[in-house]
């Protein structure tokens, strides 16, 4: 299973189930009105890994023993869209021209430079709203609908976390690590506050997507999911962070065309980055560290966590 | 009870439930990142009347026989709260340069000019999270939580409902309504498509509110639900109808100082309207037979319908 083959399987098979179900999720683009609809198919269909959304479905195969039932994983699958437009919403709203002001993502041109800054605010304001709804409405017991569209809502919400000794009682959501990522910008960035960004910024999602997978995979099986569910949030913080601390580094090491995006842009910016603090080796060093913590969170799954931690070795040893 | 002065009493203390609900439920000024949550706070409490709580907190007591439990009246509080913030967030994203480019709303600065674009763009983002965190937070049966997550994520979505033959099956939805409104301007208004809108981008929230309410204030009685829910949606799509038709007619016939808005926007921009199609006369009638339509839905419910009859006739009598 951490063949570099295999990867590429489960990527590949992952990015298929994502794909079936957001295009039965998504309204079609002939329905009214067709500008939106046709800005949400187009930034959701933009060339994405669907990282989020394997993350969620292997969480889900995971707690289920190995394998799932086809009614689970297409609850999973479906659970993975959402998760997919959520993350969608806020790449065209950072790439908005209040924002990131960025006319390239993943190759292709950003939203508002192909619709217009309106129909891209409302397009991305629609796909949070979807994402919501898909979960609202997936096929599992109520009480598990609840309990991952808390842990959702919370994870895309405005918290940072601690940093320092500055006030916050909230969690890390995805909303206030944009906030405070902007709101660096320019200052000299301490460890704390990178650390906190990125839990906020990127980590609260990836955590989450492994998260809602195991609640979704356990269903109303309440006495395992305790300890289980605490360990693949471990494992998605781990993870996460590792991720987006590779992502720093190839932000300073590649250039536009490998990347699909602008290049040197957080170095431009002066954004709080981990290699900005720490330097590129000792980055490197971090996320390595962070990914051995990821695997001994899932030590106890043996060899039913074999495809998460393949995806973790994965997500720290891409190119791009 | 419908006398004017037990209106008044009606709206005052269903806005103090309100407010105290979002005073718990919004994230502190002082939690990190300041500037957003203080975003969401300055266009949440810019003097809004709470006409879609009221409205929940009414349905919900109009259900349970015209008293709440002390828990009941809570969770209904909160769950207005939550149609607070999507009406928020869709003021402060329509008020944006990209589309209304309103500076005054209420007769207080908009988001951006106070926070700036990027955050009012992030604050409206984050009220929109907030909103669906509260509904999934709600006390109440989880199977109850997931069918009002279910009403209210398909109220605030892309749809528009059925325009002439035009191709679409969505049910109507706010942003699918916003997104036709801004479409529409400068194109000559058929009566259907100023129906489409007005159903679309403010009378599914107005509807939602009451079902929203009636839902929660059902809990587990499945047997007597799906003939009362029925019931308060035809009310919430009448009387929501009528709502806007007389906001219409007062944009046409007030000043701005009245409004506390710019006054004449509507027919500046060409926008789709009701009065634009049929002239004030006829607009005036038509809101006077839809309410009457509202009350007739409400009929058998008789003097504990009292509360929501007052409303609606006070949305459509009111001078501002």
């Amino acid at each position: 299973m951490d063949s570099h083959t295999d990867v590429k399987h489960l990527l590949k098979a992952g990015a298929t189930l994502t794909d079936a179900a957001l295009e039965r999720l998504l309204p079609a683009p002939d329905t009214l009105p067709h500008s939106i609809h046709r800005a949400m198919r187009h930034s959701t269909f933009a060339g994405g890994k669907r990282l989020r959304p394997i993350l969620a479905l292997e969480a889900a195969r995971m707690v289920s023993g190995g394998t799932l039932t086809p009614a689970l994983e297409t609850a999973a699958a479906e659970l993975g869209a959402a998760l997919e437009m959520i993350h969608t919403y806020s790449l065209i709203h950072d790439d908005l021209p209040a924002l990131d002001n960025d006319d390239l993502r993943r190759g292709q041109p950003t939203c508002h430079v192909v619709f217009g800054e309106a129909t891209a605010i409302l397009a991305g304001d629609a796909l949070q709203t979807l994402a919501f709804q898909t979960i609202a409405n997936l096929h599992a017991p109520a009480a598990t609908v609840v309990s991952i569209l808390r842990e959702v809502s919370a994870a895309v919400a405005t918290g940072v976390g601690s940093v320092g000794d500055l006030h916050t009682s909230l969690p890390p959501g995805m909303i206030g690590g944009q906030v405070m990522d902007i709101e660096s910008e320019g200052v000299k960035p301490t460890a704390e506050l990178v650390e906190a960004i990125h839990r906020a910024k990127t980590g609260a999602l990836i955590t989450v997507s492994v998260v809602a997978g195991g609640l979704l995979g356990l269903g109303d099986q309440p006495s395992t999911t305790h300890d289980t569910i605490a360990r693949l949030r471990t494992f998605g913080q781990k993870a996460g962070l590792a991720f987006q601390i590779v992502d720093d580094v190839l932000d300073m090491t590649q250039d536009s065309a490998q990347l699909g995006k602008t290049a040197g842009k957080d170095t431009a910016t002066d954004k709080a980055t981990w290699p900005a603090v720490f330097g590129i080796p000792q980055s490197i060093h971090d996320a390595e560290e962070l990914i051995a913590d990821a695997f001994a969170a899932l030590a106890r799954f043996a060899e039913t966590a074999a495809p998460l931690k393949a995806l973790a070795n994965f997500l720290t040893e891409r190119k791009n």
